[in-house]
């Protein structure tokens, strides 16, 4: 039998995948090569998570990857209507991700409590200014996304006695519906997107959100970027509508050196980084090559995307 | 009966002493009054607890307060060798702060894992640079202080999935002797000075000290400047002994603006401020007075120190 072929897209070497070898051909590409080379791959792998070349690249018709796998929590980058319409399954790299960015959503809520940024500011000034800072123990975390980053967020949050409220697509034990979206933002102290993109979530930070949260709160996403509507969470700062704000992911990556968000008084922005602990690419590769094992010996996948919903179901 | 009168240091309005209106004379004063005020003064409240004047001021000899409150965990700017050696009872603001400063601690300790102070140095040059980060869950510190702060900080570490170890000045359960510390700071991620400041303590961390940590760990002090002997954190974070600082406490308060300290590389300043946060000044009002009615009644105080060993014994 011939070892089945793992197309890579993205040519930066891979950890980890050296396990695979005499058991797959893997081939690399970058997405100009993409096209061309999908109809001969029984696998792709999705190591760019940045990329939105599978989107464009995705044959309609004939042969095509019997799987796709994304390293990465998000799986909006791939899902194609093309892809969502064949029998292609789609699987993701859950698990990996959820502690790191549970820990770097308490990162920022933290700093902004005990107002991180400007002591360093001053600091840069030589300027001893004592102020009173928030206790974080007592306060009201409104999470949307209720998916194991979210369900990490809400579990950190909650150790550091913060009383969280999970939102999800469809009320569940334990996780409100959209329907009581507007009334937990509106006495959430932090209001936190770890949700996946779909037509359901994209924009659904517009003005009116923002409106609707109280002058205290402050806002987090590290989920991804378009939920935001970041014209109006820049106008939302500068009326103080809300009292800050932290972006992990934005509409456009790398956010471009011009744009104003960069110095959007109230607003911290990193670059797409919350999930990325050191050792993480070892640990999505060894992942993958887990996968890979479990469909070349015809076992079922884990982490299993409905192509419809956007995002693996269930707990 | 005359109301018993007490003197106050420091001329700043006092919040939730006015509950005290026709039970007490309250005298205020400022550092330079205090010597000829103390006789008259039968409890005397020390609310600027930035000031060492009680040290100074504190009469020898005759007629002098029964009680002194500070309004602080740390009692060492008020216990002079005559005050010490008298059987005037000292008490302290233990059960304000360590809530606050476990908070704190835990937003240094993830701002460090996280690299925040480096991100926000990026965005303010427009640049989005991608770095790894670290992992806090499954990480080590070492907390120095087995009081009500050091076990706050333990908890609130505990809780993030950090597993703590507490050094105080006898070894009990669940508290290491002072002959485990080096053992305990040369494998820990996180060492936190949250120790009185006593002959004991004084520059216990000193050279050798850093020396002993590893070259990835953090040093944080929310306990006294003192602790530290800061030329010698400056050398160890030029040579890299150690992976970065975080000083709220300093020799000095305010730190001068002419002080190295302010631009050591990976050191982070805040302005003794770890404790406090909004509401604080009311709280430790709120405690004298349930402290002065105790007194008042004749009752057992609490929050006693222990004079000789430098704070309130206990747990």
């Amino acid at each position: 039998m011939t070892a089945p072929t793992v197309l890579v897209l993205d040519a930066e070497p891979l950890p980890r995948l050296g396990r695979l070898t005499g058991r797959a051909r893997v081939v690399h590409t970058d997405a100009s090569g993409l096209a061309e080379r999908l109809p001969a791959a029984d696998v792709l792998l999705v190591w760019d998570f940045t990329s939105s070349a599978v989107r464009d690249a995705w044959p309609g018709e004939g042969p095509r990857p019997r799987w796709v796998h994304t390293a990465s929590a998000g799986v909006d980058h791939v899902l194609s209507p093309a892809l969502l319409a064949s029998d292609t399954v789609v699987t993701n790299a859950r698990g990996i991700f959820e502690q790191p960015i549970a820990e770097y959503v308490a990162a920022l809520v933290l700093a902004m409590a005990k107002d991180l940024p400007r002591t360093w500011e001053l600091q840069r000034d030589r300027a001893w200014r004592h102020r009173e800072t928030q206790r974080l123990a007592g306060t009201r975390a409104c999470v949307i996304g209720s998916g194991p980053i979210g369900r990490a967020v809400a579990r950190t949050l909650k150790a550091l006695d913060v009383t969280p409220a999970l939102v999800g697509r469809v009320p569940r034990t334990g996780v409100h519906g959209p329907g009581d979206l507007d009334r937990l933002i509106a006495r959430a102290d932090w209001v936190i997107a770890a949700a996946p993109l779909t037509e359901a979530t994209r924009g659904m930070f517009d003005l009116r959100r923002f409106g609707v949260m109280q002058p205290s709160a402050r806002f987090i996403n590290v989920g991804r970027g378009a939920l935001v509507v970041e014209e109006a969470l820049a106008e939302a700062l500068s009326k103080r509508w809300i009292a800050g704000a932290a972006l992990d992911v934005f509409r456009t990556e790398p956010l471009p050196p011009d744009s104003p968000l960069w110095c959007t008084p109230g607003l911290l922005v990193s670059p797409h980084m919350s999930g990325d602990t050191i050792g993480w690419r070892d640990e999505l590769g060894r992942q993958f090559v887990e996968l890979y094992e479990r469909w070349a010996a015809g076992r079922p996948l884990v982490n299993v995307v409905d192509k419809k919903r956007g995002y693996v179901p269930g707990h």
